[in-house]
């Protein structure tokens, strides 16, 4: 059930059973020679959708552009800066809050939101904390990467082991192809695995990463792969969410 | 041509021969009895993609949530502040500015918006016109309503006259049907008309326009009208974006 | 009644019988060869004056300088970021409502403004929409640009026609002198109509609009005219004030 | 020489022989019995044409709303929160700042401003500070209570003593007198003198101060002693402002 | 009693019998030729120490970075932005007041940080003043100088008369060699009392104060003097925290 | 070398041989029955100035409150909002860039800190990744918590087991003791291992941890094992300095 698609009528009476939401959050960022640019918003938004079909559950809009500031080096890489944000969360989860929603699962496909989500997160929490009167209803929120479903991990650890990486990954890439059929480009990566380190701000990442994939082999990349692999993220985030909206 | 379906590599070659970019924008609101909470989102969402295939223009994903406070009564909608939307469109520009876009052409699907948008731009300028060293290379911002193309207002006039309105329209609702045939929800509305006024925050609103209409007669929409909508907006907003991206 | 001349006992006295406010609201900005850099807060407030004697209404302050960031080009213009202007119509506006004010009337002199101080609006009312339960009084603030008086535009379009422009008018010009006689400066333009045009940032603006004005012949200013129009516009916008301040 | 009054090229002018500006900032806010809610912004705005007059220099609009929290128990009493304040003075001097203007002298009416514009300038110095590269032209700002002249202060120690008190005195009531004959309202206080003593939020300061005065008898005022007030406040301030324009 | 050497039991037991705090607030700050970086936040939480044990009153964690933008023309001198540190006094007072904290005394070792400590007071009154309704309990914050007890000044008057300066004085110096001998340092200085001034940002403080003194000869520091200086502030301070926390 | 305890000339002196600094961060916040509410700013202390000892860096003060809104159910507890806490991040950084220093090494030394603290290094990045022209010198930004050096866990896991636990651990209580031997509170907690899970915001927290501690025995807490593990923290971090100043 997407929002989108849904009356203010609709929203009513899902209200009516149910107070969470699954918000996907992405990012708009380079990922590498043949992955696409939307493929962390891509990847939040296709598990997201599966998680309310499997869990009966609405799904609020993506958030497509995250925080990417290391990606700007490459064409087309979009950022939000963290205190911007923290803002766009925080305006999300009032605005939800508003209709009586208390629960609220930030499906992430971007490790570079991590940090500002969670800090967003206590800028919600540190009202309530520092004026306890208004705290009610209780809410909560939570922010769940799809590619650390347990089921995930297992099909990509024997699928490509060392060559997952940690950007452009061969996971993330076929789970896009499995969305986008038209996206598919195969394509031999030189080298192969691409190298591994650090990185602070755009001009140093471009330095360390030059065609943008950090320890990753995305040129092993299928649709098969990705079919599989949606099935995992789904299954695994769909019982996360519903525990997670059961509990008190 | 949508940024997410790209490459970087794609991007820096489209670089070459454009520095136009289209940005849907669009809000996440309640649209009546029979309308989506996403209409305006998917509204600017579609028009955008027809300009870009229409210019062979890339098209940035879109800001789905925009400014809605008055509708806030209404479960689903979703509003940003004017202040974090101002710092959304500045990130947003800046981020493809650093890449060398520099026609930045807002698609636009939402009334709410234009205030905002308008003055985020201000708050972009204001730091070439009170710094002016650093005012290179320049960047234009134009806010488009798709609504507002004379091919659309011709349709919209013949087809509605007075039951337009101004929100939940029978335009933008056909709209919508045209994107997504499984959203038609055909409808007798009560009263055929909806009354038309004012409105402060969302109380005020819900107030005045208890089923979230103003002035308009969304039973009227049909996939037919909004597929001559959807064209005759493509149309109008190709030709502006192609002459806004040629002007110096 | 100007606020600036009462005690806080005569406030107090005035609240009893009514809780609407006008707050005249310019801007500090270049107005070609022969207008004064202050023309549109001169123009807010002497109209705001005049509907404060009219209606009996109380008059703040003038808030002289707006948003006029794309003036800066020519000296002695100033501006407010958007942002700024954003946060001192919310401290006005809060600051007044605390003493029960409920109805707030921005006249306004100068279109620069009229996007920001509409998100401001919304920036308000965005805090009793997320959180219902503090909406209490009802607060409503309208903009209302004085030259848009019917009035005021019958008389201008009989007297000016294709060089009334949009910056720089003689309209305004005229206003001013009505207020400010040792103001008066003939001169003959060249062009004498002002070419028209868009713009974006200060640069930009200077490029396209050499001398400031666009559009506009604002060597045929008169005093005469000026009285016409201040006549013109305060009964129309005092008309409308009281409306106003009637509604519910 | 106001800068309202001036076309953008008489400022382009007056900048070639002077970079110096004076910005007159008072408050709106309970002066009292009998003073004007526009005590401070007048007694700053009149003071500051005199010192446009006496020394030739450009005077830019009145800031008339300042930082006055704790009035906000006496109705028609407006404040900016510092932080709002902050950005108008940054914003201010920028403005200015980008027509080559570089020394700021801020004639002060309200001693509840000193502290935040004090701080304004901090934060406008910060920049240059943290980043050094940018520090041309070198800007100055100077704040300059008008009461503080010493030709001030020995007239009022005279007349007043110890009825001057802190807030509503005699001395800037006469001011704003002088100013504007209209505003005369003799008046016998009771007690007297006012109380003295400390405060912090609105509620403790009318808890404090029942009538609005602090420490003072403004039943003492008379035009005669605004006059000579005035003309003493103009002659120092004059002479402060030359001073600090010639100095490196 | 040192906040941080209480657990969350200790402080709930004090908060029976005291709700005021200690909070000092110093500087990191070039303290000229042989004055610590550490000056000022050294002697604000030494006598911060002390009216803590003089008056059995709660201390909090000092604020060890204030606003020195000034002195960033000196290696490791540090600076909040204003508006930063606003929002440290905030959230600092806020997160107190939740505990049931009413009185804050800011012990303070830095004349820089008077205008904008002063400012966030204000911006925290603002709150209650245009919302009174949340006034409850009533919260006081008092800004005081150690160096401006009178004690003190009687100490350093006759100790150092006109080689006492405003800034590296050895009145301060002094303080901090008797809170760390290791810390002396003999110097005689070159020319023995530094000249006197005004100043803008940190390049225009460099260059009127080369070595970074203001009217002082640190060379006449001694820790004998500074444990006099100690034992009068502490004294004096004491006194007056109890006077304030005992005040209504 | 602490920054507090050199001149800006020791520091000119230092700035000659090396361009990193240690900046401890910690946390005031509850830290159980017998854990001192400082725990988290006494162990990033203690640890950072072993770490300027044994590799010869400089430490800047202490950043006493960090990220701590959950504790806020807990008398003492003091948190900044993740927007505060990234100002002063950014702040802290930029000062100290100023002088020259480009490696900076957050000593942290509590685990609420890392995602704001992580979200502030990218806001800091965001400015040279969106206008590169600026990014001269590359600095560059590392967050390091004390207790994830492997020498302290292998310490802690033979000591603690299963009785470390994630707040009030017996690793940092027995920390805080070594630095402060009076404040060793032997006591046997009840139940002896505190119960783990989640929270959200204050109220949540204290409700899920009664007492304060998370999954943690500090009942086990020693002085002995305090020694042990500042000894281990101190030789890993400074190794992991040494190398982070000396990469490229």
């Amino acid at each position: 059930m997407l929002l989108h698609q849904q009356t203010w009528i609709d929203v009513e009476q899902y209200l009516k059973k149910s107070t969470g939401i699954v918000i996907p959050i992405g990012s708009t960022e380079q990922h590498g020679p043949n992955g696409l640019i939307g493929t962390d918003a891509i990847c939040a938004e296709v598990v997201g959708k599966g998680i309310g079909e499997a869990a009966d559950a609405l799904v609020a809009p993506t958030i497509s552009v995250g925080m990417a500031q290391h990606h700007l080096g490459f064409a087309g890489s979009m950022t939000l800066r963290p205190t911007t944000l923290i803002a766009v969360v925080r305006d999300t989860v009032a605005s939800l809050a508003r209709h009586g929603f208390t629960r609220f699962y930030f499906i992430n496909g971007h490790g570079g939101n991590i940090a500002t989500v969670t800090a967003a997160f206590s800028e919600i929490y540190a009202e309530t904390s520092l004026h306890p009167a208004g705290n009610q209803p209780v809410i909560k929120c939570k922010l769940r990467n799809w590619w650390e479903s347990s089921k995930v991990k297992a099909i990509s650890s024997v699928l490509y082991g060392g060559s997952e990486g940690s950007h452009a990954t061969p996971s993330e890439v076929s789970l896009t192809w499995y969305a986008y059929p038209e996206a598919v480009r195969k394509m031999t990566m030189d080298p192969p695995v691409a190298p591994t380190g650090t990185f602070t701000d755009s001009a140093d990442y471009r330095r360390n990463f030059p065609d943008g994939r950090i320890g990753s082999n995305p040129g092993l990349s299928s649709r098969e792969a990705g079919e599989r692999l949606y099935k995992a993220a789904v299954q695994d985030c769909a019982d996360d969410y519903k525990a997670f909206v059961a509990a008190a």
